[in-house]
Protein backbone atom coordinates (compact mmCIF):
# COMPACT_ATOMS: atom_id res chain seq x y z
CA UNK A 1 0.00 0.00 0.00
CA UNK A 2 1.43 3.29 -1.06
CA UNK A 3 1.08 6.30 1.08
CA UNK A 4 3.22 8.89 2.72
CA UNK A 5 4.65 7.53 5.96
CA UNK A 6 3.74 9.44 9.11
CA UNK A 7 6.68 7.92 11.02
CA UNK A 8 8.92 10.93 10.37
CA UNK A 9 6.35 13.35 11.73
CA UNK A 10 6.88 14.56 15.27
CA UNK A 11 3.25 14.70 16.31
CA UNK A 12 2.08 11.78 18.42
CA UNK A 13 -1.29 11.63 16.68
CA UNK A 14 0.45 11.06 13.35
CA UNK A 15 2.93 8.63 14.87
CA UNK A 16 0.12 6.62 16.42
CA UNK A 17 -1.70 6.45 13.10
CA UNK A 18 1.54 5.16 11.58
CA UNK A 19 1.27 2.18 13.94
CA UNK A 20 -2.47 1.58 14.18
CA UNK A 21 -3.89 3.60 11.27
CA UNK A 22 -4.14 0.61 9.01
CA UNK A 23 -7.79 -0.12 8.44
CA UNK A 24 -7.89 -3.57 10.00
CA UNK A 25 -5.43 -3.25 12.83
CA UNK A 26 -7.69 -1.37 15.22
CA UNK A 27 -10.54 -3.80 14.57
CA UNK A 28 -8.29 -6.76 15.30
CA UNK A 29 -7.21 -5.09 18.56
CA UNK A 30 -10.84 -4.28 19.36
CA UNK A 31 -11.60 -7.99 18.98
CA UNK A 32 -8.62 -8.94 21.14
CA UNK A 33 -9.97 -6.60 23.83
CA UNK A 34 -13.28 -8.45 23.57
CA UNK A 35 -11.53 -11.71 24.35
CA UNK A 36 -10.75 -13.07 20.90
CA UNK A 37 -7.37 -14.78 20.62
CA UNK A 38 -7.33 -17.22 17.74
CA UNK A 39 -6.93 -16.81 14.04
CA UNK A 40 -10.35 -18.34 13.33
CA UNK A 41 -12.03 -16.13 15.91
CA UNK A 42 -10.64 -13.00 14.29
CA UNK A 43 -11.59 -14.29 10.88
CA UNK A 44 -15.17 -15.10 11.93
CA UNK A 45 -15.54 -11.70 13.47
CA UNK A 46 -14.00 -9.65 10.69
CA UNK A 47 -14.92 -11.59 7.57
CA UNK A 48 -11.43 -10.81 6.30
CA UNK A 49 -9.37 -12.81 3.79
CA UNK A 50 -6.97 -15.24 5.48
CA UNK A 51 -3.88 -13.81 3.78
CA UNK A 52 -4.76 -10.26 4.81
CA UNK A 53 -5.52 -11.29 8.39
CA UNK A 54 -2.28 -13.23 8.50
CA UNK A 55 -0.31 -10.21 7.30
CA UNK A 56 -2.01 -7.86 9.77
CA UNK A 57 -1.40 -10.23 12.70
CA UNK A 58 2.26 -10.53 11.76
CA UNK A 59 2.62 -6.76 11.66
CA UNK A 60 0.82 -6.37 15.00
CA UNK A 61 3.19 -8.91 16.56
CA UNK A 62 6.22 -7.16 15.02
CA UNK A 63 5.01 -3.84 16.43
CA UNK A 64 4.62 -5.33 19.90
CA UNK A 65 0.83 -4.95 19.90
CA UNK A 66 0.10 -8.66 20.02
CA UNK A 67 2.08 -11.50 21.51
CA UNK A 68 2.03 -14.87 19.78
CA UNK A 69 1.82 -17.81 22.18
CA UNK A 70 1.62 -21.54 21.70
CA UNK A 71 -1.61 -22.88 23.18
CA UNK A 72 -1.43 -26.40 21.80
CA UNK A 73 1.64 -28.54 21.10
CA UNK A 74 0.05 -31.32 19.00
CA UNK A 75 -0.99 -29.94 16.67
CA UNK A 76 1.08 -26.84 17.26
CA UNK A 77 -1.28 -23.87 17.44
CA UNK A 78 -0.90 -20.25 18.38
CA UNK A 79 -3.02 -17.59 19.90
CA UNK A 80 -2.57 -13.83 20.00
CA UNK A 81 -2.63 -11.97 23.28
CA UNK A 82 -2.76 -8.30 24.11
CA UNK A 83 0.40 -6.63 25.42
CA UNK A 84 0.79 -3.64 27.75
CA UNK A 85 1.31 -1.55 24.62
CA UNK A 86 -1.96 -2.59 23.03
CA UNK A 87 -3.94 -2.62 26.28
CA UNK A 88 -3.01 1.04 26.50
CA UNK A 89 -4.99 1.60 23.30
CA UNK A 90 -8.21 0.90 25.19
CA UNK A 91 -9.05 4.63 25.52
CA UNK A 92 -8.68 4.99 21.73
CA UNK A 93 -11.15 2.14 21.16
CA UNK A 94 -13.56 3.53 23.74
CA UNK A 95 -13.36 7.02 22.22
CA UNK A 96 -14.02 5.64 18.73
CA UNK A 97 -16.93 3.54 19.98
CA UNK A 98 -18.46 6.38 21.95
CA UNK A 99 -18.29 8.75 19.00
CA UNK A 100 -19.76 6.12 16.68
CA UNK A 101 -22.61 5.40 19.09
CA UNK A 102 -23.48 9.08 18.96
CA UNK A 103 -22.79 10.00 15.35
CA UNK A 104 -22.67 6.88 13.22
CA UNK A 105 -25.02 4.33 14.78
CA UNK A 106 -27.45 2.20 12.75
CA UNK A 107 -30.95 3.72 12.31
CA UNK A 108 -32.33 1.92 15.40
CA UNK A 109 -29.49 3.05 17.64
CA UNK A 110 -26.13 1.67 18.75
CA UNK A 111 -25.61 -2.06 18.38
CA UNK A 112 -23.61 -2.26 21.61
CA UNK A 113 -23.15 -0.26 24.74
CA UNK A 114 -20.44 -0.11 27.33
CA UNK A 115 -21.61 -1.16 30.77
CA UNK A 116 -20.02 -1.23 34.18
CA UNK A 117 -19.14 -4.87 34.78
CA UNK A 118 -19.83 -4.59 38.49
CA UNK A 119 -23.27 -2.98 38.24
CA UNK A 120 -24.44 -3.65 34.70
CA UNK A 121 -25.27 0.05 34.39
CA UNK A 122 -24.49 1.84 31.10
CA UNK A 123 -21.31 3.89 31.06
CA UNK A 124 -20.80 7.31 29.56
CA UNK A 125 -17.07 7.84 29.12
CA UNK A 126 -15.56 11.24 29.82
CA UNK A 127 -11.98 12.49 29.78
CA UNK A 128 -10.49 14.07 32.86
CA UNK A 129 -7.05 15.09 33.99
CA UNK A 130 -5.77 12.43 36.34
CA UNK A 131 -4.20 14.98 38.70
CA UNK A 132 -6.90 17.62 39.00
CA UNK A 133 -9.93 15.49 37.96
CA UNK A 134 -11.04 18.41 35.82
CA UNK A 135 -12.72 17.66 32.45
CA UNK A 136 -10.35 17.68 29.48
CA UNK A 137 -12.07 19.52 26.64
CA UNK A 138 -11.09 21.31 23.47
CA UNK A 139 -11.49 24.62 25.35
CA UNK A 140 -9.70 23.63 28.51
CA UNK A 141 -6.45 22.34 27.07
CA UNK A 142 -3.55 23.85 25.24
CA UNK A 143 -0.32 22.54 23.80
CA UNK A 144 3.25 23.03 24.91
CA UNK A 145 6.49 21.84 23.30
CA UNK A 146 7.93 18.64 24.74
CA UNK A 147 11.52 17.36 24.91
CA UNK A 148 11.27 15.90 21.39
CA UNK A 149 10.17 19.17 19.79
CA UNK A 150 12.00 19.68 16.51
CA UNK A 151 11.58 21.73 13.37
CA UNK A 152 7.98 20.68 12.72
CA UNK A 153 6.87 21.45 16.27
CA UNK A 154 8.72 24.78 16.40
CA UNK A 155 7.06 25.78 13.13
CA UNK A 156 3.70 24.91 14.65
CA UNK A 157 4.24 27.09 17.72
CA UNK A 158 5.56 29.92 15.54
CA UNK A 159 2.36 29.76 13.48
CA UNK A 160 0.25 29.76 16.66
CA UNK A 161 1.85 33.02 17.68
CA UNK A 162 0.53 34.50 14.42
CA UNK A 163 -3.06 33.28 15.08
CA UNK A 164 -4.42 34.62 18.30
CA UNK A 165 -7.66 32.62 18.23
CA UNK A 166 -5.98 29.24 17.96
CA UNK A 167 -5.72 26.88 20.94
CA UNK B 1 -9.05 3.46 -2.83
CA UNK B 2 -10.27 -0.08 -2.70
CA UNK B 3 -11.11 -1.68 0.56
CA UNK B 4 -14.01 -3.41 2.19
CA UNK B 5 -16.47 -0.83 3.50
CA UNK B 6 -17.08 -0.88 7.26
CA UNK B 7 -20.37 1.03 6.84
CA UNK B 8 -22.47 -2.13 6.89
CA UNK B 9 -20.92 -3.32 10.13
CA UNK B 10 -22.92 -2.76 13.29
CA UNK B 11 -20.04 -2.00 15.61
CA UNK B 12 -19.49 1.68 16.33
CA UNK B 13 -15.71 1.34 16.23
CA UNK B 14 -15.94 0.07 12.66
CA UNK B 15 -18.53 2.65 11.71
CA UNK B 16 -16.37 5.44 13.08
CA UNK B 17 -13.39 4.20 11.10
CA UNK B 18 -15.61 4.26 8.02
CA UNK B 19 -15.98 8.02 8.55
CA UNK B 20 -12.58 9.06 9.93
CA UNK B 21 -10.37 6.06 9.18
CA UNK B 22 -8.90 7.61 6.07
CA UNK B 23 -5.26 8.35 6.71
CA UNK B 24 -5.43 12.11 6.34
CA UNK B 25 -8.84 12.91 7.73
CA UNK B 26 -7.91 12.65 11.40
CA UNK B 27 -4.79 14.75 10.87
CA UNK B 28 -6.83 17.46 9.13
CA UNK B 29 -9.27 17.44 12.05
CA UNK B 30 -6.37 17.51 14.51
CA UNK B 31 -5.13 20.65 12.75
CA UNK B 32 -8.61 22.18 12.80
CA UNK B 33 -8.68 21.56 16.56
CA UNK B 34 -5.38 23.42 16.78
CA UNK B 35 -6.93 26.46 15.15
CA UNK B 36 -6.15 25.89 11.48
CA UNK B 37 -8.92 26.88 9.10
CA UNK B 38 -7.57 27.64 5.67
CA UNK B 39 -6.51 25.46 2.79
CA UNK B 40 -2.95 26.84 2.87
CA UNK B 41 -2.66 26.32 6.61
CA UNK B 42 -3.62 22.66 6.28
CA UNK B 43 -1.26 22.27 3.37
CA UNK B 44 1.66 23.86 5.23
CA UNK B 45 1.04 21.66 8.20
CA UNK B 46 0.53 18.37 6.40
CA UNK B 47 2.81 18.69 3.38
CA UNK B 48 0.06 17.01 1.37
CA UNK B 49 -0.62 17.33 -2.37
CA UNK B 50 -3.23 19.99 -3.14
CA UNK B 51 -5.53 17.60 -5.00
CA UNK B 52 -5.51 15.09 -2.15
CA UNK B 53 -6.12 17.79 0.45
CA UNK B 54 -8.92 19.20 -1.67
CA UNK B 55 -10.57 15.78 -1.94
CA UNK B 56 -10.24 15.09 1.80
CA UNK B 57 -11.71 18.50 2.71
CA UNK B 58 -14.65 17.92 0.37
CA UNK B 59 -15.32 14.55 1.96
CA UNK B 60 -15.05 15.98 5.49
CA UNK B 61 -17.56 18.71 4.54
CA UNK B 62 -19.90 16.12 2.95
CA UNK B 63 -19.71 14.03 6.15
CA UNK B 64 -20.57 17.04 8.31
CA UNK B 65 -17.16 17.10 9.99
CA UNK B 66 -16.14 20.48 8.61
CA UNK B 67 -18.25 23.45 7.64
CA UNK B 68 -17.14 25.56 4.68
CA UNK B 69 -17.61 29.28 5.23
CA UNK B 70 -16.84 32.34 3.14
CA UNK B 71 -14.35 34.57 4.94
CA UNK B 72 -13.58 36.97 2.09
CA UNK B 73 -15.88 38.17 -0.69
CA UNK B 74 -13.31 39.72 -3.04
CA UNK B 75 -11.56 37.54 -3.81
CA UNK B 76 -14.03 34.89 -2.65
CA UNK B 77 -12.27 32.65 -0.16
CA UNK B 78 -13.37 29.89 2.17
CA UNK B 79 -12.31 28.54 5.48
CA UNK B 80 -13.15 25.25 7.17
CA UNK B 81 -14.59 25.22 10.66
CA UNK B 82 -15.19 22.42 13.11
CA UNK B 83 -18.76 21.25 13.69
CA UNK B 84 -20.36 19.71 16.79
CA UNK B 85 -19.83 16.35 15.13
CA UNK B 86 -16.10 16.84 14.69
CA UNK B 87 -15.57 18.64 18.02
CA UNK B 88 -16.90 15.45 19.54
CA UNK B 89 -13.89 13.65 18.09
CA UNK B 90 -11.62 15.49 20.52
CA UNK B 91 -11.37 12.49 22.90
CA UNK B 92 -10.25 10.33 19.95
CA UNK B 93 -7.47 12.79 19.12
CA UNK B 94 -6.44 13.08 22.77
CA UNK B 95 -6.39 9.30 23.16
CA UNK B 96 -4.26 8.90 20.02
CA UNK B 97 -1.89 11.63 21.15
CA UNK B 98 -1.57 10.27 24.66
CA UNK B 99 -0.80 6.78 23.42
CA UNK B 100 1.72 8.12 20.92
CA UNK B 101 3.44 10.18 23.61
CA UNK B 102 3.90 7.01 25.61
CA UNK B 103 4.62 4.42 22.93
CA UNK B 104 5.67 6.12 19.72
CA UNK B 105 7.47 9.33 20.66
CA UNK B 106 10.71 10.47 19.02
CA UNK B 107 13.91 9.32 20.79
CA UNK B 108 14.13 12.51 22.89
CA UNK B 109 10.53 12.28 24.06
CA UNK B 110 7.18 13.65 22.95
CA UNK B 111 7.25 16.68 20.66
CA UNK B 112 4.17 18.19 22.30
CA UNK B 113 2.30 17.89 25.53
CA UNK B 114 -1.21 18.72 26.57
CA UNK B 115 -1.41 21.39 29.21
CA UNK B 116 -4.20 22.91 31.22
CA UNK B 117 -4.86 26.29 29.60
CA UNK B 118 -5.73 27.87 32.90
CA UNK B 119 -2.68 26.75 34.86
CA UNK B 120 -0.13 25.76 32.23
CA UNK B 121 0.36 22.47 34.08
CA UNK B 122 0.77 19.25 32.07
CA UNK B 123 -2.33 17.10 31.74
CA UNK B 124 -2.55 13.36 32.00
CA UNK B 125 -5.83 12.26 30.44
CA UNK B 126 -7.85 9.48 32.01
CA UNK B 127 -11.24 7.98 31.15
CA UNK B 128 -13.98 7.93 33.73
CA UNK B 129 -17.67 7.20 33.72
CA UNK B 130 -19.50 10.53 33.79
CA UNK B 131 -22.13 9.27 36.23
CA UNK B 132 -20.09 7.39 38.80
CA UNK B 133 -16.68 9.06 38.18
CA UNK B 134 -15.13 5.60 38.33
CA UNK B 135 -12.19 4.84 36.00
CA UNK B 136 -13.16 3.16 32.74
CA UNK B 137 -10.65 0.38 32.08
CA UNK B 138 -10.48 -2.80 30.08
CA UNK B 139 -11.21 -4.74 33.27
CA UNK B 140 -14.01 -2.55 34.57
CA UNK B 141 -16.25 -2.47 31.53
CA UNK B 142 -18.34 -4.97 29.68
CA UNK B 143 -20.56 -4.86 26.63
CA UNK B 144 -24.33 -5.14 26.33
CA UNK B 145 -26.49 -5.22 23.21
CA UNK B 146 -28.04 -1.88 22.24
CA UNK B 147 -31.26 -1.08 20.35
CA UNK B 148 -29.50 -1.44 16.98
CA UNK B 149 -28.19 -4.94 17.74
CA UNK B 150 -28.63 -7.14 14.68
CA UNK B 151 -27.24 -10.38 13.37
CA UNK B 152 -23.57 -9.40 13.78
CA UNK B 153 -24.04 -8.27 17.38
CA UNK B 154 -26.13 -11.30 18.34
CA UNK B 155 -23.43 -13.56 16.90
CA UNK B 156 -20.88 -11.72 19.02
CA UNK B 157 -22.80 -12.22 22.25
CA UNK B 158 -23.45 -15.86 21.38
CA UNK B 159 -19.70 -16.36 20.95
CA UNK B 160 -19.04 -14.61 24.28
CA UNK B 161 -21.25 -17.14 26.00
CA UNK B 162 -18.90 -19.83 24.68
CA UNK B 163 -15.78 -18.08 26.06
CA UNK B 164 -15.97 -17.53 29.77
CA UNK B 165 -12.82 -15.45 30.08
CA UNK B 166 -13.88 -12.82 27.55
CA UNK B 167 -15.11 -9.37 28.59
Amino acid sequence: MKRKSFAGMECSVARTLEVVGEWWSLLILRDAMRGRRRFEEFQDSLGIARNILSRRLKRLVADGLLEKRVYSERPRRYEYRLTDKSRDLFPVIVALMDWGNRWAAPAKGPAMRLIDRATGEPIEPALIDRTTARPVTLRSVGLAPGPGAGRETRAFFASLARHKDAP
